[in-house]
């Protein structure tokens, strides 16, 4: 049974608060051997990978084996059955078109100074893809994170996916060739991570890396962040939702579970004004985790780290829903667009009661890479821009030069950068002489 | 005299390299310190950085004198020059209008299938943005951070900034002040970074710290990232000069030492196909040399990673620029918006002669604040977007849910993920029995 709150009781403030401080997550400490991984990788290139991958993921392979070859991925992809692949190249599709409007416009104007300001997006030149392996390898996070790198136009995009001993997923594969990447590596973990990130004979450097992994990859992550740029540190999935008692409490409960068999440290949270109906919804999640396949961890989820609380309005449940700034917030109300204008933190909104938030893993078009831990209070899921970075651009005419050239050189004086004023003094002095002349 | 290369030099792709992998930035391991001080911080709080404040700063404070009052500000204004008032109100308004054009737009839209899709950004509720104390508290900066910040929407923004024995810069508070920052805590280090992102009884937590500082504050951000966000941790500065030799060399020798007299750890290049204009220019930097305020600090930057590139072209200038990635780039040439276009990696460009690097320290309007150490190949300098964030929406109507659910749906189950798959299909089947009745 999940944790049970009602505001009008005297003491929510501190079980709320208690609810958000929750530790869900029990990150080990691998950063010191992370830290080797990678020094490891940097000295010895190529022949580390090799020796890592025959270690961890008990597969020998050479040079020449690091990659799938094209043959080798054809003969995945012809595992694949039909269906399947209509579903993921549907999928491809829909994200794609969402992640094409996302592309910003450059930018170029002149001011009332003369001065000609604006702005340019260009690409990122090189992506690296991670995927994680077993049974986290997920087809559908391929697509998430290839596509917005090709809709940006990253022009070489490469995935590295570990395959222990030597088992692949066909559909992480064919989800791969639908998102046109074509360089697949079998390695995976820290060593994966600094091979991208520094490159090896083989396998050249990329300058951004993304997508989840275990505690080893997150660690490396981190640690390879300012040599390369890389997304988010994913933590466990997060669901809240917010209802006025009208949709159906078997519905809920699915949802609330959707997120909780993901992983035990998962968090699925129902709020609403209902009692009666929050009472449905907690009878119709222990119904379902009667036969549920993945009961043991969604049933750890929802004991540990689920919640029910009980408000006295909608507007409440906002306010609440504000706290948490959840990675995925169902609004299954009467009104969805007007109770979403009082959402201000959350990663992706799913409206009304027939957006069940599965829609957005896979199909709906939106990212399915979205902040979690409460990060959506600063940060966004993945888009374009992160695989874009803005160029600024200044130009300024003599005549702009002499109109805000003289501030400059003031404030340079200002702050003791002489030469900062020289530079800017001695363009003056020309237009001056000239202007004279 | 810096380091002297010529493309057509049989040794230059390695001296190339040699000087892309140049270690300018030796940064002490403060780690262990700085975790300890904002373990204190959580810990102990106001009492915490009292104590801090009082070692490292030798000022003793109460929580009741943490903040700057504003009578104390306004008496701190009262010292600042007209000139310079004007100049920081000229710089503030023209950086307000540059990054109000960087506002972006929500999207609605339904498409094919019927799905209603989106996305809205909402501000950051909360921001706290460091200011150096000493030498390096550059009222500039202020007005960098804080505006995009205020453009964005943050609600409550707040400064640290160290004031060592009580000395503060009366320039920074007018910065502050004409910003729209009401709030100034004296205090800075890492004390100050583990107060904005933990609070304490007197100082509020914040969502998002930007701002540069010292080694302390670099390793403090890194540490409470995620926690909140943080902008980019930034490293010693660099500009690239490209130059058709058309311009006064002594003009571009004031804007390779403008970036020279910040650090000895600075860069500055020059790249040009004209071998007279290259030496021409070392000439003027010496010369320059000879009377600058800052000449031991510009002298030993430019002795040690300052670099001068004779190439065949201005397009072989281009392509090793791009390798570069440099922070700020120039484009002295006479036809600068083309050459503009071969560039694929920079932080900012400043186009023709007439525009010194410093115009956009200062008063140009784009930030200052600009990706370095070649991460330009992967980020962007601040902007309004750093204190926005993306959410997403989307929601079906159950003709939608029926058009693209059963993919979901598919998908889920080739997923493992069964109540994701049951989600989807408990609706499915409700709008078929709708739909049969």
């Amino acid at each position: 049974m999940a944790h049970f709150l009602d505001t009008s009781d005297p003491g929510f403030d501190a079980q709320f608060d208690a609810l958000l401080g929750l530790k869900r997550e029990d990150a080990p400490d691998v950063d010191a051997a992370v830290a080797a991984i990678i020094a490891d990788v940097r000295a010895r290139g190529d022949a580390a990978v090799i020796e890592l991958t025959a270690k961890f993921d008990r597969l020998e392979l050479t040079p020449e084996t690091l990659a799938f070859t094209a043959a080798e991925i054809d003969a995945q992809i012809a595992q694949v059955s039909a269906a399947d692949m209509q579903a993921l190249e549907l999928a491809a599709e829909r994200i794609r078109a969402y992640h094409a409007r996302q592309m910003p416009e450059d930018a170029h104007w002149t001011d009332a100074a003369g001065a000609r300001l604006g702005w340019r997006f260009t690409p990122v030149s090189a992506a690296g893809l991670y995927v994680p392996g077993g049974l986290a390898s997920y087809p559908s996070s391929v697509l998430m994170n290839a596509i917005p790198a090709s809709v940006a136009g990253v022009e070489r995009l490469v995935i590295v996916c570990p395959t222990p001993d030597g088992a692949v997923n066909p559909l992480v594969l064919a989800a791969a060739r639908i998102a046109g990447v074509d360089t697949v590596y079998r390695i995976g973990g820290a060593q994966a991570i600094a091979a991208l990130a520094y490159g090896t004979a083989t396998i050249a450097p990329v300058d951004k890396i993304t997508g989840p992994g275990n505690a080893y990859v997150a660690a490396a992550k981190r640690r390879v962040f300012g040599r390369v740029g890389i997304d988010m540190i994913a933590g466990p999935s997060e669901i809240l939702v917010i209802s006025d008692g009208s949709a159906d409490p078997d519905w809920l409960a699915l949802d609330l579970l959707s997120q909780a068999e993901h992983d035990q440290s998962a968090q699925s949270i129902l709020i609403t004004p209902d009692a009666a109906h929050a009472r449905a919804v907690t009878a119709a999640v222990e119904a379902r985790l009667e036969t549920l396949e993945r009961a043991e961890i969604a049933g750890a989820s929802w004991r540990d780290n689920g919640a029910v609380i009980v408000t006295r309005d909608l507007s409440e449940a906002a306010r609440l829903s504000n706290r948490v700034a959840p990675e995925h917030l169902e609004l299954c109300v009467a009104e969805p667009s007007a109770l979403a204008e009082e959402i201000t933190h959350a990663g992706a909104i799913f409206l009304g009661a027939f957006t069940p938030e599965a829609i957005g893993d896979y199909v709906g078009g939106p990212n399915h890479v979205l902040p979690t831990a409460r990060s959506a209070r600063f940060s966004s899921g993945l888009s374009v821009m992160d695989f874009l970075k803005r160029t600024t651009l200044a130009e300024m005419t003599p005549r702009a030069l002499a109109a805000i050239g003289p501030a400059a050189e003031r404030l340079a004086i200002s702050e003791s950068l002489q030469a900062h004023g020289l530079s800017v003094r001695a363009r003056l002095d020309a237009i001056n002489l000239e202007s004279d002349a």
